[in-house]
């Protein structure tokens, strides 16, 4: 089970507008997609760049995964994403490796795609996100 | 001023040699190098996949910036670099742009390239490393 690329690296943020004003003054990119996903609890913007993408996250509120990030960690790097070919089979390999699972089975994500999260435990307290792109 | 790619995402570790078993047990890939960087303190792994990489650092001791990092905040994502094609113009760039700097010039980093890292208050708390690549 390889990954067949970092898909996205993933930073919250407070101002989502602000954030990608400052990452297009700054990097002149732009996002390809901005999209609510409520069952996540965040606004989300995809920025391409190069062969991968940034990716800028804001909470819909406090009381969400990310509301709690900002509250604790404050802005910053949150997550990064490998993108799998076949996340049933990545998340049995993880299993069997002993990896702690966030996400036992597959879920939408952003962009319609088949996503999974791994528990910061098993890789360096790094919260890693599966993303099935085929 | 673009930059041409997504070059790394580094994690900040304790033990570099779990680490790596940890990524390679559960990812299947392995570092293109290693590389003790004594001015910055760090031990290193450069991990490609796909078309970026994942980077580890551990540092060489407490009172570097990595080991006050790990004290501070544990293990985890440390910063983002991005691929430029000329690291004077895009630090010129980003001063015109009002960002602020924690390199005015660029100096030598891992594999040899002429790295500068830009502030995390440029941009969403977000450590952001400039790695020129032609």
């Amino acid at each position: 089970m390889l990954p067949l690329n970092v898909h996205h690296t993933a930073i919250a943020v407070r101002d989502l507008d602000a954030a990608l004003a400052d990452l297009e003054a700054q990097y002149g990119v732009t996002p390809a997609y901005r999209e609510v996903i409520e069952e996540q609890g965040v606004e989300e913007a995809m920025v391409p760049l190069g062969g991968s993408h940034l990716q800028l996250l804001m909470p819909l509120g406090e009381d969400t995964p990310v509301g709690r990030f900002l509250a604790s960690r404050g802005e910053g790097l949150h997550h990064v994403a490998l993108q799998v070919a076949d996340i049933e089979a990545a998340l049995s390999h993880l299993t069997d490796a002993g990896a702690r699972l966030v996400d036992e089975k597959p879920r939408i994500g952003g962009g319609g795609h088949r996503i999974a999260f791994v528990h910061p435990k098993a890789l360096a307290g790094t919260l890693i996100e599966l993303v099935e792109v085929s």
